[in-house]
């Protein structure tokens, strides 16, 4: 196994090896573990994968030839690269399940503008002198969301994000600018920019057990405060886990807080990636509110609403924003966001899709969206394969598919012995029923006397959930 | 003033008052102490600026009418007011002298991929389930910069990032991670995400003072250095500052920590937000490359390449990666980026610049650059106007115009009394004329008898470059 020898990183500095052009890279992934090797137990507690930059599929960019201008060869060539990718793209984006981003969109009125270099530099409510930008759009984006989630025009600050990660990053080095001592608490199924934000932020962090559903365990969350009840509390709280869809209840995770003495000792960040959005739409669904003690709220542009990049909507109180934000006289900006530059496209795609569905039409998504989950739910079961879907949720959770081609070709997220498909509004009742015989067909051969049973997912979607064969009965 | 009694904080949240439509946003923001009130000393040492969510120009989002697909009245609405921000974005970018963005490009081949939601989940090198992708692209722009600056196909990793910022972020906090007690040391004209990352990652920061040219002070930093030999040393090297575009001297910054004894405990990040792309193709350049000790670098895609959103380019050494690296199942990638989510068209449009203009197109481009920033350079002090040009820049500096009408027309970064213009392939002499002529015009008339001399700006350029009246004997 290449990599794999010693701590790995000496050897893979000093001895590059060349690679084999189609080496497929789980052959050369090896985990090792991070605590120093000298203490001689392999604890293995956080293992780290260790990858090659692999270069087994790429466009290399080659020098011109002084005559190309002349025979156009090399514009040719360039376009026969691009015919063949948008090709894939077509293929890849029909076979696509696995992932919460809704590709269903048509931006054609605004590729007029794809000829602009776009930023929206620093703070979106404060003029830059960079005159190229698209705030007008951002800051229209931004109110909407702020009426959504109910924080007055005057009392709000946000700005456009390159992605849910960038959300959550801010979310949680707001809640850390307010409390500086404050510890991190969040669910063991919350994403993992939660704990990267940890991290880089020398935060410490306390990870909370979950119920079968995916949702946080406030038993044990209530145990892991009263152990901490000296330092402030700063709490991620998931509005849709990214495995399982579950939505942490906040009124809960608030009274725990509060019960447990921490009243106006605590900063709530509501990772709402991709339920943030379709959760006010949801009947009985508990509401994310500002009317609530919460500090922020972060949600994905790209997923839901959908956009050809990833972006993300970020809202948190106007009077936390300072506790972050630091003089630059070059943008004639204050700057309180994490990135600086940003992509001025995305607010117009976000924009010219709100006005056009508004809440009525996301309303109607949701609910279609909701009512395919509860098809796909019970085709499976139907069909003797384990799955669960939260109440709240359009996020399958299912069986892991045994062969891994089948999982690559409907690109399904994995983990352990779970996948899940996520409905969302490109998805309609055609491709999960091209997806369903595919995997039912499929299946068939993967199990059987001598091929031994389907794997176990009890701890996972729970005894009721489960058709491993022993829990079927 | 509003918003400027008392903390502000509490007045700001508590008593939200509406704003007039029109209101200055320069008019409400005011300039107070982060330190705690309590000690009563005006000491003002890091100030924030308090601003307002300012609704001054917005395009708010409206609820459709039930009606409004029959009637086609929200189409057109949306219709005119894109047009009308086209016609705006042509005119700003008309005008755009200021940021160091090449506005010069045309993409239309790549407009058939505007449908598509594109998305580089996590490590370029290491594939993920999600297909729809462009990491075969990101992996050929990623191989071309590493040739650039030197380091082998095998021992390096990299990404695209979304901006500069992003790029500083990760080279600096790759350096916390290789050494955890490190004191970062920058020069004070090191772009703001530098000393942004410092309190995020919260690590200890040194300042070091700058030249005349705005290169770092290699005295001063060789001072700062014996302060803290316990500690390891993390430096960010600024190839081009943000406002002189001064080239810190890397060859000289290294025999620096060598001679104070950090041999083998030092890393060093280098900010070639601009010139990074620009300086291999400068004759007599100092060189930047991986064949020296340092650590990574990182570039904007956005600015001299030309791209219509903000991107980046980070290079760093494989070796260090695995130190930042987390193992993300849920990808079926590790994840050693800042943002997991990324923007894949970015990707695509480097690969398609890289590709046509090759590495001789570039350095075509950055000669002409330099030629012009020359001639402005020239222009202006021939007008009397104090200026000044790095020997490896194209950013003139100059004399702040006294009326800010004119500063926004033009789009020109300020700091204090000096202004500058960042010369790119898209910005021609006739531009540079056009801008010179309407300066000149203004000029006459902001200064004379009794309005008042020009102000001195030897402090930021030196006395040789200074126009003051008091400096042009």
């Amino acid at each position: 196994m290449v990599g794999s020898v010693g701590n790995g990183l000496a050897n893979l500095a000093d001895k590059p090896a060349p690679l084999p052009e189609e080496l497929d890279p789980k052959k050369i992934i090896d985990s090792l573990p991070l605590e120093e090797e000298s203490n001689g137990i392999e604890e293995k507690k956080r293992e780290i994968v260790l990858g090659r930059n692999l270069h087994t599929t790429c466009f290399s960019i080659v020098e011109p030839e002084a005559d190309d201008e002349q025979t156009g060869e090399r514009e040719a060539y360039m376009a026969s690269v691009l015919a063949r990718y948008r090709r894939s793209l077509v293929e890849r984006t029909k076979h696509h399940l696995g992932y919460p981003y809704n590709l269903d969109f048509d931006y054609g009125a605004l590729s007029q503008l794809q000829h602009f270099s776009i930023n929206n530099l620093g703070d979106p409510f404060i003029e830059s002198n960079y005159g190229v930008h698209s705030r007008q759009f951002e800051v229209g984006v931004l109110d909407w969301f702020a009426r959504l989630w109910e924080l007055e025009k005057n009392e709000y600050w946000g700005y456009i994000t390159n992605c849910g990660t960038e959300g959550n990053l801010h979310g949680i080095l707001v809640g850390r600018e307010v409390f500086p001592d404050g510890i991190l608490y969040a669910s063991k199924e919350s994403h993992y920019s939660v704990f990267k934000a940890a991290r880089m932020y020398r935060m410490d962090c306390v990870k909370v057990e979950t119920l079968i559903s995916g949702e946080i365990d406030c038993v044990d969350f209530e145990k892991k405060l009263l152990q901490n009840k000296d330092k402030p509390a700063i709490i991620n709280v998931n509005i849709g886990t990214t495995v399982k869809g579950a939505v942490d209840d906040l009124d809960l995770v608030i009274k725990t807080l509060e019960d447990c003495g921490f009243k106006d000792r605590f900063y709530i960040h509501c990772d709402g990636a991709l339920f943030g959005l379709m959760m006010p739409f949801v009947k009985r669904a508990p509401k994310v509110s500002f009317k609530k003690p919460i500090g922020s709220v972060s949600v994905s542009g790209h997923k839901f609403v959908g956009c050809p990049m990833p972006c993300g909507v970020q809202i948190t109180r106007l009077e936390h924003i300072n506790a972050l934000s630091s003089n630059v006289e070059y943008l004639a900006s204050r700057d309180a966001t994490i990135m600086g530059s940003r992509n001025g496209h995305a607010p117009i795609f976000l924009w010219y899709t709100l006005n056009r569905k508004g809440y009525r039409g996301f309303q109607k998504e949701v609910q279609k969206c909701l009512r395919n989950a509860h098809y796909l739910k019970d085709r499976l079961k139907e069909a003797g394969i384990g799955a669960m879907l939260n109440e709240l949720s359009s996020t399958v959770v299912f069986e892991r598919p045994k062969d891994e081609e089948f999982v690559r070709r409907w690109q399904l997220a994995c983990e352990g012995n779970i996948a899940h498909v996520v409905v969302m509004p490109n998805v309609t009742i055609e491709k999960l029923d091209s997806f369903l015989s595919e995997l039912v067909q499929m299946r068939s051969g993967w199990y059987g006397e001598e091929k031994g049973k389907p794997p176990c997912i009890a701890k996972d979607v729970g005894t009721d959930n489960c058709l491993c064969g022993s829990h079927d009965k």
